[in-house]
């Protein structure tokens, strides 16, 4: 059983490997991408990966064979096991539990080549309705704090396999971002009675130099104090907490939004490798209603500038966020797209 | 002139360029490592970096001249700048401030081809000398808060020049990080009146199981819950909070075991990339001397599997900290200096 394990000082958590630990010789090889060999998430290799939890297909096929459009499958090598009790205890003056909880893998088309960008508005949908599915059945066990769904596309960005996925991860702590996310926002809100995620929006659409692009339910901005250049958020521009609680014309704009962005991306960047993370309230609700606001948040990995960040939680970024944003509203998103020139 | 820029939900700074912003172009050819050409930190090209502010060299020698065996230069690029008022202000419901502070560049020795464990133990110590004198001085000016020395080695772990080097931030702001650590360690002295480093060199001198090597003055660890695979710490064994209160005993002390981490690091994982960062209590002191406690915490590259830590500050490690110490203690540090067969 792997274990999660608390930093004692800033209260960190940490999933710890110790079933099967990366000896030195694993790293050296690491380095490298991973390439070539028989694809698990392509059709035809349903059977590589383990028994599907979701997949949107057509009526009357089998499942974990093809013919499907998204399919969610448990991670082979998760890091936290759906078994076993959390097991909270202590070693000396440390804190650790078992890293209970899921580790899924949201395969987002069988096309092997295909992006996220890629697919059409209606299909980026379908990927994010396979969040909210998950999500909501996730969130049924009572043992998780919290589901984290995010994609690494590019291997600069952490991605081991090409075929265009997301992960998530329902865990059985509060990740620490979040927690200082609530903090923050929970302060806002008791001098103010105002949600602070509210309020950058409404300043965001009255100076309008930071915004990318916007439809009727969500705006696309870059942060006042972006850490990353061409850093990217999509925020629901009517308060909401819970993500889960959006409803399918919400997920639809969202989804609409998403490609777009994306898209922006590509044709400022040229097929950047990125992160994106998608911030809501914990499971449980913690009574963040009124105050916290869900959001997702799209990290270029462009610089590599960033290597004391790690230790110092300072950053620095070359491109200030106005910068950013004129950039990526000048390109023609469907210029963008896959084959169009 | 840059900006520091705060977000407003979770109070992180950031430097925001914005003289000279970087423009998608740039980033495309970034993500190479820079190479070839004449190295600006070797003998002979004194003229290629701004004039030194340090240099250990023998004496009667000119000043940015060849002979030296250490050299501390400004930035040539430099992330803050040293003139000017720090402009505190708002920008709506933002917070800001001009990028006033200082970035320095230690150059750790004349040979381009040495990296720093290649130098002798009293060659290191020299280093940590001019870390030292330059804080003493950094320290000096009241605008800074924060002085902030960090190492990238190698290109993964952020490094632009080959030539080893180690930079120097001093910010008029106290990084999160630092915020958080001090909030924490607070914390646990209001409960029980001890430092809780102090704590943790205690347990880990009893277990054992994470000590890497030791010696009268310090102790390098494995951290209980690592976020990077052969994560290593090295702390003062007695009580400190401020680096630049070490004595020489001290300095050489230091000197002596980072080098020895350093090539345990290199016979464990083929000269791994990394960053390492010194820890330290802000310049004003803040009143943190009973329970903060200066180290050094060293981060080896080994994995790009932390996509997703940027969003959540949740990290998984695939090596345990018990196995990391244990492949670290088993090699024989002379034989992985360079040379050495």
């Amino acid at each position: 059983m792997h274990e999660l394990r608390k930093d004692p000082v800033i209260g960190r958590w940490v999933i710890i490997a110790s079933e099967r630990a990366s000896r030195p010789t694993d790293f050296i090889v690491d380095r490298q991408m991973p390439s070539g060999g028989s694809c698990p998430f392509c059709y035809g290799s349903e059977d590589k990966t383990p028994p599907e939890v979701l997949a949107y297909r057509a009526p009357n096929q089998a499942p974990n064979s093809p013919g499907w459009r998204v399919r969610v499958v448990p991670n082979k090598y998760p890091a936290l096991r759906i078994e076993g009790p959390l097991g909270r205890r202590a070693a000396g003056m440390y804190d650790l539990m078992n890293a209970v909880g899921a580790h899924e893998v949201v395969i987002e088309s069988p096309d092997h080549r295909a992006q996220l960008a890629d697919l059409t508005p209606a299909q980026v949908s379908e990927v994010l309705w396979a969040y909210h599915d998950r999500f909501t059945d996730l969130k049924k066990d009572q043992r998780f704090r919290y589901i984290l769904i995010f994609k690494n596309q590019g291997a600069e960005a952490g991605a081991t396999l090409e075929h265009a996925h997301t992960q998530i991860i329902a865990t059985p702590v509060v990740p620490k971002k979040v927690m200082e996310e609530i903090q923050g926002a929970r302060l806002h809100y008791d001098q103010r009675e105002r949600c602070i995620y509210c309020d950058i929006v409404h300043q965001e659409m009255e100076s309008e130099a930071r915004i990318v692009t916007q439809n009727e339910h969500f705006i696309a901005i870059e942060p006042f104090a972006a850490r990353f250049p061409f850093e990217t958020w999509i925020l629901p521009i009517v308060h909401a907490a819970q993500f889960e609680s959006a409803d399918a014309v919400t997920i639809d704009a969202l989804g609409t939004l998403l490609r777009e962005v994306l898209l922006r991306m590509r044709g400022a960047l040229d097929e950047p490798p990125f992160n994106y993370v998608l911030h809501t309230a914990p499971t449980r609700g913690d009574g963040v209603g009124e105050f916290y606001h869900w959001h997702l948040e799209i990290m270029p990995k462009l610089t590599r500038v960033a290597g004391f960040e790690w230790g110092s939680g300072f950053y620095i970024n070359p491109t200030p966020p106005e910068v950013a944003a004129d950039e990526l509203r000048r390109v023609l998103p469907e210029q963008a797209a896959r084959g169009a020139t």
